[in-house]
């Protein structure tokens, strides 16, 4: 007999069927009336599996009315329409057969509701909670319909380095990668001979294979050495970045639009029952903010714009919106929740508040000048995606790395894209876990990632 | 008018319609007549397409008949059917606008053969060439079937730390991941408080997941600071480590040759052309292979056996068979290309060569403990996937750790697994760029992976 998923034996058309299903023990009821009650989860799904187990079986008393929850245990049975109520279909047990016991008595994830501060120092048993088994695969989802996504439309995935010696938005919140001995410094002794650190973003290395394939993607982790001990913060997070040879900032927002409704999209349609877990538990507003983003038409604004709206409007800053000067989260969150109700996609940022890779704007009032850069803001977070198109014109990108204080010899690679066959192109980040957390309401960024590192955490 | 992509366009109906394409100019020939044949290339498949400029074009003089390989141009015209020989199709220009210029004398992909050492020093503009063009495709394609076989069957798709304080295989070859100030040495003033590094396998974070959700797999980077300068060596590449909860070394097996097949069968559908390139200029013998994997049975036999064979087998080896050492490359293709000439899953490894985590055999001969372990060979590479089944009781794998010098107390959470519910699981790794190798007949694992960060080299 086949052993099948409990999402599978769950679907199941009611009709009777031999089935085995393994997985934990999530709790046990002993009745009675000389059967007990099992319910059988395997993190296939949400829901678990009721399973009865008449004392007939031959380890009915030596096991099965001992059985603690974490224990793991394989059934076979015949799949019956369930007389009890809260699940169509229920296992009758022909066996129940014991893996793996479990001390009930020091077993960390009890049959009750723990804290979220807990199961983060239980980092390897929280996936067996509803919660957490329930953002792993959210999470998956939206992993697969980002992969779907660009495979469907043309995109390459590309797999940009993770140890690189570029630092390509130049915050210097960098680990440092080394084989010296601790305490040494002698960096010609180093394994690539020279400096290195981990990844801030793929981008540049992608813009060169886009300046050859046309459309290609990254989806890898990206690292940041800063040192903030919040909710927001992960100083090792998974990043997706495309980037499009001949696109200019408007085609670059299209796909930006075009994405963000698809995955969400896709995890409403295929984790319908995670979905309604997080609505109930942990937001009352996910499902239909996520239906909302996926079905409106997102509103464009200039920086310029933003910025009047923000200035005129009737409420209290901590940071008095003023051109020239960074979105701040309340901002972007004005501008979403309050101004349009629905996504907005704000671009044209001043030059100066933005990176040397970014494009110079034409024919811009002296003072005003402006780059070529997108934010698209959505409800709660503010912030979901930045992209810009890229600086193509080879001396403006030079003065802008010279005026960075970057050295354009350290990049000559990056420039050479500009010197032949240079072409308009544009792309965009999308932050893994910020996209997590907002599908499912998850307040704490260490919960939607399996093992977070933060500062002073680097447990598993 | 739509722009498309230059493989859609060539595999048009050829119908006469309206098109744009854009992309690099690969050659220029002008002919007697009045017009020049533009061959040009977007990246999106191997064959460029045909496009004919006529004189009376505004900018022909001044512009087409100057353009220089490398140049990136914009083309509107009508799809036509070709009337020269090598193409179906070819566009009739009624624009072609020039995007970027090439300076011919100095663009390092010139129109000829460059060796791979060459374009090893051109990594950011060897993607421009049909070689790198067809890897990329093909390791695109590879990394798609990859996360369509694990979706399709229920897996759950797992980002594993890339910055842990485990080491894994005990291998100790670590790149250290640190903000301490160079020469600096005290790791209590380190980012993460004690000594990091980047991970070598996310196995053992993956059995916490398999042990929760049931079915899992990672697909990451994966790091070794091993000084070897090899076309073999990377310090950095990328593995796929699928891992079941309920799985013995047989369900292990089984997954692994259901995969090899899917994936080798996707990219002999799905990248015809540019297979057909390797088999025509890298290796006459690729597509075969390939195919002869997808369809056969997969021998299966013991270690045990393997050895026997090999120590009958009349030739000399470089290395002995004998029972205890490990097989090397030139054991495991004798038994894929010579003995069975088919590929070849070996099992049950001496547990004294193998890792504490791998299951040890029950009821053994004493002096002949074998390891759950199994590697499987393909011809012309040997090994393209290792795994086991994972030991799930408590005190052997607490005493497998003790016996290698492994302190239990380190692995507490790994332990837990097995100290609650614990289950039979397994899984294995596969190295994607190996497995490219073998795909693509590409001799040197420095050029199946865009940006390859070997010994003293992390340019770009």
């Amino acid at each position: 007999m086949n052993r099948v998923l409990i999402k599978d034996a769950l679907t199941n058309t009611p009709a009777p069927a031999q089935v085995a299903v393994a997985g934990w023990v999530r709790t046990v009821r002993i009745s009675k009336g000389g059967f007990s009650f099992i319910t059988l989860n395997d993190g296939s799904c949400l829901a678990s599996i009721q399973v009865v187990a008449d004392k007939k079986l031959p380890n009915y008393e030596a096991e099965i009315v001992r059985l603690a929850a974490g224990s793991s245990v394989v059934v076979r049975g015949e799949l019956v329409q369930s007389r009890g109520k809260g699940q169509a279909v229920e296992i009758q047990a022909a066996e129940v057969r014991v893996i793996g016991a479990c001390d009930a008595e020091r077993y960390p994830i009890q049959p009750k509701r723990h804290s979220f501060e807990f199961l983060r120092t239980q980092a390897h048993l929280r996936p067996r909670t509803n919660t957490f088994g329930a953002v792993a695969r959210v999470r998956n989802e939206m992993c697969r319909a980002i992969h779907e996504f660009f495979q469907s439309r043309g995109f390459v995935y590309v797999h940009t380095p993770i140890i690189t010696a570029s630092d390509c938005e130049g915050a210097g919140q960098l680990f440092r990668v080394t084989t010296l001995e601790p305490g040494k410094a002698d960096f010609a002794q180093d394994f690539f001979g020279r400096p290195t650190n981990l990844t801030v973003s793929g981008q540049l290395e992608a813009e060169a294979y886009a300046c050859a394939l046309g459309k290609v993607y990254t989806f890898g982790p990206t690292f940041r050495a800063e040192d903030s001990n919040t909710p927001r913060h992960l100083a090792e997070f998974w990043m997706v970045e495309p980037e499009m040879a001949f696109c200019d900032l408007k085609g670059d927002a299209d796909l930006a639009e075009e994405f963000l409704k698809f995955i969400f999209k896709a995890v409403l349609d295929r984790c319908r029952e995670d979905m309604e877990f997080f609505h109930k538990w942990v937001d009352k507003t996910v499902i239909d903010t996520l239906a909302a983003v996926a079905e409106s038409d997102f509103v464009r604004l200039s920086y310029t714009e933003a910025v009047e709206i923000l200035g005129k409007a009737e409420r209290q800053w901590e940071f008095p919106p003023a051109w020239g000067s960074e979105l701040q989260t309340e901002h972007e969150r004005f501008l979403t929740e309050q101004t349009f109700r629905k996504p907005v996609i704000v671009t044209d940022f001043p030059a100066a508040i933005k990176p040397f890779y970014m494009r110079l704007n034409d024919e811009q009032p002296a003072g005003r000048e402006t780059a070529a850069a997108m934010d698209v803001l959505v409800p709660r977070i503010g912030e979901i995606i930045g992209g810009s198109q890229r600086e193509e014109r080879l001396e403006v990108l030079a003065e802008r790395m010279t005026a960075a204080g970057i050295n354009p010899d350290d990049y000559w690679w990056y420039l050479d894209l500009r010197r032949y066959g240079s072409v308009p192109h544009a792309g965009f980040g999308l932050g893994l876990e910020r996209t997590v957390q907002f599908v499912t309401g998850m307040a704490n960024i260490r919960d939607v990632i399996p093992f977070p590192r933060t500062p002073r955490s680097a447990e598993y």
